[in-house]
């Protein structure tokens, strides 16, 4: 299929979803209905998961930078990452996309590419969705999982004693869209990239982690400090993390070396965010099995700390501290 | 609760989050787990329908005319008329929220108090959703429902000599629109402006006629041309409609008769959006009593044609003369 030099404008609404409904392939079930009426019909697990994220041009990705395949690669990860953070796997999604009238249809091409690939790399059932014009691209994705164990993996059920562990290193996505930002070149910008661009979510190990028990889980989408503090708020815990047992991304450090960089290494394992590897805790006990078991899957997995009763402290500094410097969205970063 | 004069940006996302979920309310049964996690839990019924509609300022709605209510409680409404449109019954839903740091927190608590009066009206459990940033707000609703008979209706069972029928009267959220736009005041603009902005959405109406066994269904969000396009195109069939048997809004003549409007009320009736009401097609012995028990609901049920074989005529001209001009988002109206 060849470069299309045509605007969605061009091809209008309708024209628009046949185009990407066909490009998205797939076939439903006996008993399923995907696009093409006013809901979709699906066959469901009786119990589920329920999550949606969206991405806004200019404040979670940039044209500049990112692909229309990235984007949409990046709009199914991300919500298939939390399903892995409650010990879930995902099963049907829908996707809202406001486009503006001058994007290339091109651009919309390589979004539908993108969500294809990673639904495909996730088994994910696209199934239904909306557009609209706008003036900015924005993607939304809305994702139905299954629960993998009995019960799903919340943010609750840390306790103290815990050992407090992360998949992975840690500051890569934020190192990559600094790099990317600065238009560096080379493996390492080229591997931070791909960590900013081309996020993967952590189902296998997620679902691995439900079964080993741990008591609780969340994936890192807005930085260690950020997603810890919410882990411990909602176990109503305190905790203890030593700072130079936090895996940092290897790369980091080639990028914090560039000239006209501002680049920290810990402090982008500490609070940058996008990283999407799963935090969780479990008992002491448990913590061998956790890297052995992930690591037949090909992830690490490294102790940073301890639940404790009720300080909370990161490189004994109060994780306040820390989270103040987190992402939120309405501030920016 | 008095007025708030700062911005979401004054307040941030985590606390606009807490804001928004505090003010909805509602409470989950105790097998299910709402906001607050990185995905939802919800128990549903197995076999489900989800649908997604994402509304989008400048192109959707403008708050020129449009409170933050209308716009909270018109996503919830259109999300319901498509599970309606199925004979389904809403569930669980969740939403996304894109808006300027600059936004008003009233403005969002605007949208809130919509979200939950409409989610209230028609038994909606919110129960999670997603902010980001934005250059103009959007918001984007996914709703999960049930079926209410043992199938969905859906759009391709119509068959030929099966009778056609729409709910209500036609034309009056476009003419709204135009009352809306033009400032227009007085009683008859007030009605037509809530026919715009304050949608029902005919969900006891949907599962009245899945139980009386219509053959096909569709909510008519894009216009009656073009919806009943729609409907013939799945079904593969034709149909003949009476143009003066098409229910038009009582209001449009008034609309029609105001100074500095153009707007013809038949025209609207046949091309305008937005008026969600149902389409649907039945046996012609079944008539009389779709009219009746949507009439014990208060909703008179019209009958405007024949489905056919083939040919797809509406006033005795090809339905696609119509159709071009409905609305495409990407066209605009």
């Amino acid at each position: 299929m060849g470069r299309d030099s045509r605007t969605v404008a061009d091809l209008g609404e309708l024209a628009l979803i046949e185009r990407i409904v066909g490009r998205l392939g797939g076939r439903p079930p006996p008993a399923e209905i995907w696009s093409g009426d006013d809901a979709a019909v699906l066959e469901t697990t009786g119990r589920v998961l329920l999550t949606t994220d969206l991405m806004v041009e200019h404040v979670d990705f940039d044209l500049g930078y990112a692909t229309g395949g990235d984007i949409g690669w990046k709009a199914i990860a991300v919500n298939a990452s939390d399903l892995a953070a409650m010990g879930g796997s995902p099963g049907h999604a829908v996707a809202t996309l406001a486009l503006h009238p001058s994007t290339p249809v091109d651009t919309v091409d390589g979004i539908t590419l993108g969500l294809a690939e990673a639904a495909e790399r996730w088994s994910v059932a696209l199934v239904g969705g909306d557009i609209s014009s706008a003036s900015e691209l924005s993607i939304g994705v809305t994702m139905l999982g299954t629960i993998v164990e009995r019960a799903p993996v919340l943010r609750s059920g840390a306790r103290p004693g815990d050992a407090l562990c992360v998949t992975g290193a840690l500051g890569g996505a934020a190192g990559g869209l600094i790099a990317l930002r600065a238009g560096l070149e080379g493996e390492a910008a080229r591997r931070l990239g791909a960590r900013q661009l081309r996020p993967r979510a952590l189902v296998a190990e997620g679902a691995a982690l439900a079964r080993l028990g741990v008591t609780a889980m969340i994936d890192l989408s807005d930085g260690l400090a950020m997603d810890l503090g919410h882990l411990v708020d909602s176990s109503g815990v305190g905790c203890e993390v030593a700072l130079e047992d936090v895996p940092v991304d290897g790369d980091l450090a080639w990028l914090a070396a560039q000239e006209g960089v501002v680049a920290d290494p810990v402090l982008l394992a500490l609070e940058g965010g996008e990283d999407f590897e799963l935090l969780f805790t479990l008992d002491e006990a448990l913590v061998g099995r956790a890297v052995r078991e992930l690591g037949e899957l090909g992830t690490a997995v490294t102790r940073i700390g301890t639940v404790t009763e009720s300080a909370r402290l990161m490189g004994g500094r109060d994780l306040e501290e820390w989270r103040r410097k987190g992402w939120e969205h309405l501030r920016g970063p």
